[in-house]
């Protein structure tokens, strides 16, 4: 049985490498005290242990259950959780007050968000879509949506889902074919959907009074292709003017998908119109659906990148108290002092520590890109403003790509800590790694992140971004090499992995054609996580020395610091030399086969 | 919906490059020509597709049943595949004539268990463990239990299983508790057995009429530790000195394991005499449990590292079939040409590709080391006996470990092929994923494999054999050099990794001490993997193009394998550094944290 306990002393450490002392000086953020952030943290860290976690291995093993009418059913205990979610005030945690909201720094919720994921990653899928619901309706909605929804998306009483993906059209949106026809009958504005859209997360549930669909279609008028595709807000109880429910809208769900992990979430396919047109109102312009849509992605996909992170932490911890307990073998450093807890054992330290330094990095690869979206927000200096948006931009297919990549990968470490144990269900550890599984694929797949990071994120600017980037990575590689031994010591190899950062984006630029760029896209990505994480973990061991030389915080917490960013530095910054030989190889060996030879 | 079908081709390269033609020239094997081999592998593939495959997925959805009795019920259609399995003669396949075997080389049966493990890996579990109880019979029982089990077992009329794991005792066998007492009652060398195993694979099951146990436990002198474990063999249903079946013996399966994967092959909890005492006959020396048992695991491990081959191969074939069917986006080389499929997306192309690629380096490495295992048994020379034997020993962990990480990484690559559909369970792309998950864990972790393969293949002879092999490494290295250019561009890569290789190996030497040893042995067996696969892969490059050169078989084969082998060196032989590195970084940072900061 796996328990979790929200790492606040991890978690602050994260927020204040992020640079939240900065961001809570921030205009708007005159509430966030020190003392506030760490109540607010420890009090979610109470739910998340308390009403969460119980019922995340429950909610695993019975599932979600579809009545013929389109009524899904959620395990036992998700709908209590989320009253009690909602009258705890955290749904409108990380939002403005003008809305509703608390006013925190969104990097504050995104810590806070690290445990409900943590905690239940299933469970937790249904506030993360809504926040991205209330992200793009406040970017692009009407006056009168935003007055009617955001308060209710806001509070959570309603709830927010994405529908994009249709049969023929995943990753490739373009081919979508859902259609909206005006309604002129209904009012002005008002719109009939049909088509079916797969894959939707929560698309239907009781948790809530009313669903608001965001679904992508297509107008009469539409032109072909992701330029033709526009947004449309379709309620699942239709809304009256005065914001009063009205009757059922024309969608429901029509089947729940088996899938290989997240069991307590429902993955529906979702029918529109199947009675003549469900009823919806355009978000945005008419075919501009798609950069409506990416507002929501974008947030939605640093959301993502946490979901790595707090399963990876949920499943390190798993296996770190199973190693403390689990008897086998003797200790090779002391044979004598007989059987010991596997704790001790090198090669289960090396997974242990894989474990823990991974998560850490991620985590603050994450908590840094939420920074950045708060000083992008929130900074008086255009200046400043806008190279935190630059920045985001950069790095936010990396968070998404590389911080999945690690929840899975501390995931599966996890199982390997348990032994044959760890194969057996009711372990619970290869649950985490069925859920961490999917966090890879949704929200666009790793290498559709990859491409957006190439294309889009290097490659448009010249470049510009990741130098201003790779400077930064420099000041800190040159305080590091003249910081005492310990950290010294880290110098060298963390010099190689900038230069192979440096050396594959010149590579890139000098090969800006898209075959070249996609055929070394993935290894740049990987890369570039380890090289963007690794240069916080050596910030970090630059903070936590400062601190135990100025006997500030626990000492226990900032030597572990030191411990893990020597072990990444050691055991992980070695691979960028391999996606940087493997990246720039170029394409010809990979597309040497003739399609008829697979 | 996942179809298979036997890699004939491949199967045959791997088999030529594994040194099948010596030696199907050696004393025993006059019957394997060519064309018997060819014809068998053909008719091996036509049962795994038609008879095996099918029940693969249907299996895993509807697992095994335990009745409160102990009678474990299998998934529909497994006990027609295995009579049908029987009936053409398979189970004897692999196994020397003089106990009812077809004199086959053991790589022939390597080869022909592969398909088994591809086409259905739960249910190929069974034969796979009767094999091990065959050979563990064979070197050690008494002339008595080889003439009543061993021709039984063969033709698999009975099947055999492992009994080592107790819930205390799991990579710990010193741990052990089952007890052994002497039945002098019951005639001599028989004894009563008491005590519960767990993690039991096909413990119960309706295939076959009886169940030879192999069973680990302790005799009542027994010293403690290791050396105080014997091994015994009991038998479900009691066998008269005719051979004919007695009574019920006081054995059963009292629960069955609820697994990630392998649904279709029951994992039970074994009760041994609660009824007094299951009755046993000793297998080899009192005390000797564990050497007897060792040589049952050896060919085992062979074997699970074939589970990663095959269920790598079933992925890739399943991801290949999808990526040429499934339309997204547009080629990049050829934009105008409209919607594509996906396997023309770079991308799309690198899983593929690093599938490919180490899928037929894991099939040239494990029947490598099955070939090795014909010619330490056959040859009739003595220094090759002997050659081959340390060359076998060496590989044993390494094909073990290094196999099965391919078998989850690719299969693991199959599901992200398949985008979102991947997590879907009936597409089939979840299911190789859970069931390759067990592989690296089962018949000794890899982890334990690391260890063993440093400790006491590596450090015990004190670096001579891996010496020698790293000697043919540099003959093959010389060929590469002097070869064609598209031949040539690959050595200096494979260079360096000869190089990583024997400097990790030097390291190692100098830091013969456990802590050292063991912090360094999973980077170092990864690096090993990569190095002897990367080995056979330049050699295969070698073979396929003096054969294009010659106009021997099929041009688009060996192309394809002139394609794999560059893209290994490509983008899998750069990771040996990163693997030396780390495994060089010594144990200071992963051993640094005290075990309460974890």
């Amino acid at each position: 049985m796996s328990t979790y306990t929200a790492p606040l002393d991890d978690m602050q450490f994260a927020l204040d490498l992020a640079g939240l002392p900065e961001i809570a000086g921030l205009p708007g953020f005159e509430d966030a005290t020190p003392d506030l952030i760490a109540a607010v943290l420890e009090e979610a860290g109470k739910f998340g242990a308390g009403v969460l976690a119980p019922i995340n291995e429950s909610g695993d093993r019975q599932g979600c259950r579809l009545d013929p009418d389109g009524t899904v059913h959620l395990p036992d205990g998700a709908i209590e959780a989320y009253a009690q979610f909602l009258e705890a005030g955290w749904n409108s945690l990380p939002f403005k007050p003008e809305i509703g909201g608390q006013g925190l720094p969104g990097v504050v919720g995104v810590a806070v968000s690290e445990i409900w994921q943590a905690a239940n990653m299933a469970w937790a899928l249904c506030p993360l879509l809504t926040t991205g619901a209330i992200e793009a309706l406040q970017a692009h909605g009407t006056d009168e949506q935003k007055a009617i929804y955001l308060p209710k998306l806001v509070s959570g009483e309603w709830t927010g889902t994405m529908n994009l993906t249709e049969s023929q059209a995943g990753s490739d949106l373009s081919a979508l074919r859902c259609k909206a026809e005006p309604a002129p009958d209904l009012g002005e504005g008002v719109y009939r959907i049909t088509g079916q859209k797969i894959f939707i997360t929560h698309g239907d549930h009781a948790l809530a009074e009313n669903i608001c669909h965001l679904v992508l279609a297509r107008l009469p008028d539409a032109p072909p292709g992701v330029k033709g595709i526009s947004l449309f807000l379709v309620p699942k109880i239709l809304v009256n003017p005065d914001g009063s429910l009205g009757g059922k809208n024309d969608v429901k769900a029509v089947s729940l998908e088996h899938k290989l992990g997240i069991h307590g979430s429902p993955t529906c396919v979702m029918a529109y119109g199947d009675e003549g047109g469900a009823i919806g109102t355009l978000i945005g312009a008419p075919h501009q659906g798609l950069g409506c849509m990416f507002t929501m992605m974008n947030n939605a996909r640093l959301n993502i990148g946490l979901q790595g992170v707090g399963i990876a932490e949920r499943a390190y911890q798993h296996a770190a108290a199973f190693a403390k307990d689990r008897v086998q073998g003797v200790d090779v450093t002391d044979p004598k002092s007989g059987r010991t807890s596997i704790v001790h054992h090198p090669d289960v330290r090396r997974m242990l520590m894989t474990m823990r330094a991974k998560t850490e990095a991620a985590r603050a690869l994450t908590y840094y890109a939420a920074a950045c979206m708060d000083l992008a927000h929130a900074h008086p200096d255009d200046t400043r403003r806008e190279s935190a948006h630059h920045r985001l931009d950069l790095l936010t297919p990396v968070v998404k790509a590389w911080s999945t990549e690690v929840g899975f990968e501390v995931s599966d470490l996890g199982v390997q800590v348990h032994g044959g144990t760890g194969y057996i269900e009711e372990t619970g550890a290869a649950q985490h790694l069925r859920d961490a599984r999917i966090s890879r694929i949704y929200e666009g797949t790793n290498g559709i992140q990859a491409i957006d990071l190439v294309s889009r994120k290097v490659l448009r600017d010249k470049g510009h971004e990741v130098h201003a980037l790779i400077a930064e990575m420099r000041e800190t590689h040159a305080a590091l090499a003249d910081a005492p031994n310990e950290l010294a010591a880290m110098a060298p190899r963390f010099g190689i992995v900038i230069d192979d950062l440096e050396a594959t984006t010149t590579w890139l630029l000098e090969h800006a054609i898209p075959e070249d760029a996609q055929a070394a896209s993935t290894p740049y990505a990987l890369l570039f996580g380890i090289a963007a994480g690794g240069w916080l973990m050596m910030k970090g061991a630059l903070e936590a020395q400062r601190r135990l030389e100025a006997g500030e915080g626990n000492p226990t917490v900032l030597k572990s610091k030191l411990a893990t960013a020597r072990f990444f530095a050691d055991a992980q910054m070695p691979f960028t030399g391999a996606h940087r030989a493997t990246a720039m190889a170029g394409p010809d060996s990979l597309m040497a086969m003739e399609e008829d030879w697979f």
